[in-house]
């Protein structure tokens, strides 16, 4: 490469994130220029939509008609895959990577459904596929983990990773308001999609768990075969019973190794996260993540998780870095020169891959997976209906910590908190499976789970 | 290089820090050598004296008298400095940068007193010099910085950058103990050194302030230069004054850039912090930076500043990040095939330098250095002392915000606690020479500022 040649990217989408990205290559054209030894040219953008108003208008003359145009362009060697979905976007990374281009994307729905197949196809065609601003936004936690913390095995990740429900959440428990209200407040003011599934389902989350724990352990677990639980059940009261006790709920994604068993869980559910936990204050759409490593111990990051311009930040430290790759000669078939790895295996740096053989490990079964619990039941309120329900809990070895018992709206009626000591996922659904079928149990109990992590 | 041949590294030292870099190379050898691609191997050693005992046993082969022979022995392409100090360690790391190695060091002194001449020695030779231990310990802040955050400039750096003050404020306030009773059990206890100074007097943390205000704005700043002021007046009676005023007290390095007047500011003091600044509740020996980018916002570190095992995490990633430069085949004078970069300015990525255009940027005058400020003196407890004081303030512009007086040990004195309003260094320096004259202020007055960050 001459050294007075820009460098060529183009954006696949000019949404939220594609034209934070423009805003933010314009405003810092010169300073990005030093920093990184060449300048940079956006020289294609495709959209579905040519028409549409935008807040940064499109330059007609880069507009390209098919985003996979620009993915195959022989003078584009940075592609920024900002449209979303797992179809078109699918297509278009693959192209781009087939043709041994840097691919960078902020698609977790994609790194999650079709990772495997992405990172297979870098690798033998000598791409490379670049995925900062997937997680935690402006967070730079995929570099943290796979190069910064190169020197660590990782028991213990969770945090905050869907700004959204930590909103909703935050908002809830500050106004003592119930979940429906929150919702439809923040969908006006744009911090929760129209369709707000994916998020307070905890999808989103689970999808950038899948990616942490892949960088962390080398395996792709899809959310089925991960517990996923979602915000939408979760009253004010629960906040008011979990301050009682001492807690805070967040929505945390949690990726745990036990290192003897050789045995992965990743979970995403509304947690009771005691007061002192730095995290159980992380408030609004702040995204938060703590990584614990056996050489490093515990260390926490803390940042926007989305928004126009903490993404633009990680989708740009991308570009920098694909710009690095590119200025070292090595975009072509980088791995060429050293024996390939087995696809399960990981090579660090930025080459597109993973970071930990992962060859001996396996998802934990829900015998093995832990913790206490939080049971929220709506009963009749008569005699013997407590120690109807703490026999079936013991039954199942499930035992009592603690009960509150509280007035239901309903005269006839009481709500009923109980938390347990340390019982297993098994344990726990079979006795909600059966509480549940119970006469005097009205409506399905909530069950929250209680994460008090040795950090 | 051929693809099964480790690479070479070298030690000088191996006391804390260079026996964890062995221990933890040694414990995950098969994982780092999939990671990286490539085995490792420690190809040599240096002590000062070999015979000491150590937890670590020194392997004889690998011993060499004179670090010097490491830095120049052609075999060894990574030199790890860990032997701290400022004058064999400078010999050495020059003498490694000079036949083009790879120098990885822990020392912030070293970089704070010579960093230009390394950094400029590394461009000119093609050698690197990698530093991610040199600040926060296994927090990887400085690849936050130059690559994950490379998007941004930088408003405002502030943190707790030294863990032996914190944990020394952290006992205090915890335990209502005077300092020298707190800094005594922390000696005992390895916390503090024997020569306590460098730390509790503010020094190390301005070394660290002093890289990063270097990779955040491309200028070295040298601790004279900055406002430096130690841990060691700081008394219980502080602690409770802070807390009744809503703060905690820190030992906080704060860098801070105007973009308008491009001037700069690096400061590290005690400081009173609000008790919602997450920072606030950092205790202990952990080291926590919140950084603040144009574009990315407010981002938040924390982790372990220091001990054995998390700044081997940080020196083993500037080595993953060497062996993959060195397997680019880009390690000798990957700087010949660009324009070369003015010695001020800086080029990302880990070429060895800063990472921001710096020509313009110069150091704030005092008067433009503002904020408020915490004042304590003890002063005769009569008629007339406060309103004295209070006229001496006003001649100098600095406006009061609160009066606290409380009994003093003496019961002819008074222990006078002020907080202000915004006023600038300058006029509160004048303020403070001038009441330290005065008759009834007893010893030298007490100044803390108080750091209301907003983020
Ligand atoms: N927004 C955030 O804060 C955030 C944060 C992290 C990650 N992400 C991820 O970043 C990606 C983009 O998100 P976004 O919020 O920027 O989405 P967005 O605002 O909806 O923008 C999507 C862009 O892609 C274009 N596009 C969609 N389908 C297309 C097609 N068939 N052909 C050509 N162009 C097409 C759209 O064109 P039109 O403009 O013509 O409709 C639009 O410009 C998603 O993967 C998302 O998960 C977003
Ligand atoms: N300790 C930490 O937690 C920490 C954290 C961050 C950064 N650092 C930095 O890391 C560096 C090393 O710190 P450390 O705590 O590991 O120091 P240390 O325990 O005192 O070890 C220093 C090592 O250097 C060797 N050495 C000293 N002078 C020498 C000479 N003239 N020739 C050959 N070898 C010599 C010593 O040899 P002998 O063993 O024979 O005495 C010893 O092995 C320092 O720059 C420090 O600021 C330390």
């Amino acid at each position: 490469m001459s050294k007075d040649t820009s460098i060529n990217i183009g954006l696949c989408g000019f949404g939220t994130v594609g034209q934070g990205v423009w805003k933010h290559l314009e405003q810092n054209r010169a300073e990005l220029a030093a920093r990184l030894g060449a300048p940079l040219r956006i020289a294609a953008i495709a959209v579905r939509d040519p028409q549409r108003k935008r807040a940064v208008k499109l330059p007609p003359k880069l507009l390209r008609e098919d985003p996979l145009e620009i993915a195959t362009a022989p003078d584009i060697p940075i592609v920024c895959e900002l449209m979303g979905g797992t179809d078109l976007a699918h297509r278009v990374t693959l192209a781009a990577l087939r043709a041994g281009k840097i691919v960078v994307s902020a698609n977790k729905a994609l790194i999650c459904e079709h990772g495997a197949e992405i990172f297979a196809t870098a690798r033998k065609h000598g791409g490379h596929f670049f995925f900062e601003a997937s997680v935690a936004g402006g967070i730079p936690i995929i570099k943290a983990l796979r190069e910064g913390l190169v020197a660590n095995r990782f028991p213990q990740i969770y945090g905050i990773l869907n700004g959204t429900c930590n909103y909703i959440l935050t908002q809830m428990e500050e106004r003592d308001a119930p979940y429906a209200e929150i919702l439809s407040e923040a969908k006006a003011m744009g911090y929760a999609e129209a369709d707000e599934s994916l998020d307070v389902g905890g999808w989103d989350a689970a999808h950038k768990a899948a990616v942490l724990a892949w960088l962390a352990h080398g395996l792709w677990v899809p959310p089925s075969r991960m517990i996923v639980e979602g915000i939408e059940r979760v009253t004010p009261a629960d906040f008011k019973n979990a301050a009682t006790l001492g807690y805070s709920i967040k929505l945390l994604a949690i990726i745990t190794r036990d290192f003897a068993s050789n045995e992965v869980s990743v979970k995403v559910h509304p947690a009771l996260l005691p007061d002192h936990d730095v995290i159980a204050s992380v408030n609004g759409v702040y995204n938060a993540i703590s990584v614990t490593g056996d050489v490093v111990g515990t260390t926490l990051y803390i940042g926007k998780g989305a928004g126009q311009d903490a993404t633009a930040s990680a989708v740009i430290s991308d570009i920098a870095d694909a710009v690095a790759l590119l200025r070292s000669g090595k975009c072509v078939h980088l791995n060429s020169e050293v024996a390939p790895l087995p696809a399960e295996q990981a090579s660090a740096g930025k080459s597109g891959e993973g970071s930990v053989a992962a060859s001996a490990v396996t998802l934990a079964p829900l015998e093995r997976i832990h913790g206490r619990y939080y049971l929220r039941l709506t009963v009749r309120d008569e005699p013997g209906v407590l120690a109807h329900i703490a026999s079936i809990m013991a039954q199942h070895a499930v035992s009592i910590a603690s009960v509150l018992q509280t007035p239901s709206e309903d005269p006839e009626m009481a709500s009923l908190v109980l938390t347990t000591h340390d019982a297993n996922e098994r344990a726990m659904r079979d006795t909600l499976h059966e509480l549940s079928r119970l006469k005097v149990v009205n409506g399905a109990p909530l069950l929250l789970r209680i994460c008090e992590f040795n950090t």
